[in-house]
């Protein structure tokens, strides 16, 4: 088990008509911000649960942030911020509003010249305005984590960011609004969370036997609950596991003492900026050749994941490796996810050489756990994935 | 799944040669008392180490915290931090030093008449000193949460107290410790993770599919490293799987949205009251007499522990579910550990109907997840125990 340190101070708040603590938790001489993304927390009764709960705090809103957060509409938030004198913050969202709400959080509080510096210079955020998430979409993990990613549309960039000021003071999960969630939505967050285990676990072992099992056991818990999650939402059993399983997905615990792979997100992340292709959908289409490439750095656990999440016990070791890859990729066509760049566009040729070369410009020479995978791997990875 | 709350802002800084990176956790203006045991940690080379670490503090040491630390000894450590002014507690020890310093913490700022009052009025604390750790016994997972047991032997009292403001600010994990720690410690620390990851996980199934899985991966990893740190505690990757699994059977997460036993514990701490034998060998002593008689409310958490940990395939539900309780008993004999109360006292004739009083003296009418275990229900699984 290699060295780690692990602080996270987000309280979570879980479980059905945990909407109405917020009252609690929100100190009450806050001057609200409530921001939230394209509006459909005013349709599916969220906004008005949230609304509820608020009725002894000033609150202000500012709706309209969009997926990908784009820095654009953030930095006419923050003005909201300044101009009202905000206090504090609560995203009622997904992973781009929580996302945002970060950037926001930090940049009230920045003393730089431009917010744009906490993501070009990659600073660090120790202290940032409070804030805390009504969580409407299950996926990122963003609810119980420090990281945040934005969008710059004007220079296409997609950056990310974080810091320990950047910890929610707290995160209220329902399992309930699943039963509003797109279908879409629900499939993406199911390969989101699936994918964010993979890359803290698809590597080689250090031996820390406790972490491998916890990483299986969130797989074993999303491949349960998929089916039942998508054929019923309103199954609560399946949708509270569902949702606490993509929690942990990406909360520090699985990742602390292993090594961490991310290779398949640097790879997608350019597939969204591409062709604004589903960002958990992009993973799919990478993970699968991203394994098969690296199959001999990586077959011993891709072996021990068949064997234990799969059941997979006939053949050799590289059978078993092979087939678990193979079993994650049918697992994806199940949930309704292509995973072939040509499944979403006609326009596939020269999308590698591009990536190769975006990476090479940046200075990305060694991706993976190994930092081993250089441009021209990288550009091998993302054909095979045609 | 249940509703819950969860929240645990411990800082765990985990790995070789941690020890070192004391300095930077405590405050440079602060004046330490440092809080040991019985003294091994002057033999072990720990003491020195922590010294090494804490030059550019003051530090008064206060030593001889017992095993089941002692209200009296405590009260004289209290003096020390009111005559000396002390701002900042350091535990150097197992679970009993920690456990000790969470009640010096609540005391040091309590308000109250009597600082026995924490523990015997129950009185929850929201602030207390600030105190950090460093661990050198894994096995109570003191060290990652907000409680602590408390003896006193004027009255033959061992009372527990907790609350938000007693979680550690920062717990240094070293599981290098392992190696001069003697068998018998070894043995209950094995043993006490163990039946901590019972007492979460083998009640009635609300649905936790992942808490279920959680549970049971810290069980298997307890079992695949227990003979290998017996064996051999310089094998750093069985330690460090240890010390991790102690620390996650007991810091909270896999307790929360099920149902919690504790019954065994209950029982336990009387025997050890009663008879003064080790706190974790009374829970194997008590456990496979608990889960025999709680039979039919248990059988399904039983046996799906004994397919998925002990890999028990044959038989109906029934035969699993008892095979898993027998399966159970051997792997605390293979640890050395004695589950008969016979094994350790030939007195033991009476045991059962004393226990039997206190709880109905105390008021405990109904034990377990379901709050029916009365007291002459408690009897007979002492008694099943001699």
């Amino acid at each position: 088990m290699n060295n780690f340190e692990f602080k996270n101070p987000t309280k979570i708040i879980f479980g059905k008509d945990s909407i109405e603590k917020l009252e609690n938790e929100i100190p009450k001489d806050a001057k609200v911000l409530l921001l939230y993304g394209g509006g459909s927390i005013k349709k599916n009764g969220i906004y008005d649960q949230v609304k509820t709960a608020l009725t002894k705090v000033e609150v202000i809103e500012f709706g309209g942030i969009p997926a990908n957060p784009e820095y654009a509409v953030l930095m006419d938030a923050l003005k909201v911020i300044k101009d009202e004198n905000i206090s504090y913050l609560l995203a009622v969202g997904g992973g781009s509003v929580i996302d945002g709400t970060k950037f926001l959080s930090a940049a009230a509080l920045f003393k730089g010249d431009t917010p744009w510096d906490i993501l070009s210079q990659n600073i660090r955020t120790e202290k940032g305005m409070p804030f805390g998430t009504v969580l409407t979409l299950p996926a990122t993990g963003s609810e119980m984590n420090s990281g945040a990613v934005i969008t710059r549309k004007e220079t296409k960039e997609k950056l990310a960011m974080g810091g320990p000021g950047l910890f929610p003071e707290f995160s209220i999960l329902d399992p309930q609004v699943i039963t509003s969630i797109p279908r879409r939505q629900l499939v993406n967050g199911l390969t989101d969370a699936f994918t964010h285990v993979l890359e803290q676990y698809m590597t080689y072992s250090v031996g820390a036997l406790l972490q491998d099992r916890f990483a299986e056991s969130i797989l074993q818990t999303i491949i349960e609950v998929a089916p039942k999650v998508l054929k019923d939402p309103t199954d609560y059993q399946a949708a509270s596991n569902f949702m606490w399983s993509c929690t942990m997905a990406l909360n520090g615990l699985i990742q602390k003492g292993v090594p961490n792979d991310w290779a398949v997100h640097a790879m997608g992340h350019e597939l969204t900026a591409l062709f604004g292709i589903d960002h958990a959908r992009t993973l799919a289409v990478i993970a699968p050749s991203h394994y098969k490439y690296n199959f001999e750095a990586k077959k011993e656990k891709l072996a021990q994941y068949g064997e234990r999440v799969w059941n997979i016990t006939e053949g050799s070791m590289d059978d078993k490796a092979y087939a678990a890859i193979e079993r994650t990729e049918a697992f994806f066509n199940e949930l309704g996810i292509d995973t072939k760049l040509s499944d979403y566009t006609k326009d596939y040729e020269g999308t590698a050489e591009e990536i190769s070369k975006r990476f090479t410009d940046r200075g990305w020479l060694g991706l993976g756990e190994h930092q081993s995978l250089s441009p021209d791997k990288v550009e091998k990875i993302v054909k095979m994935a045609y």
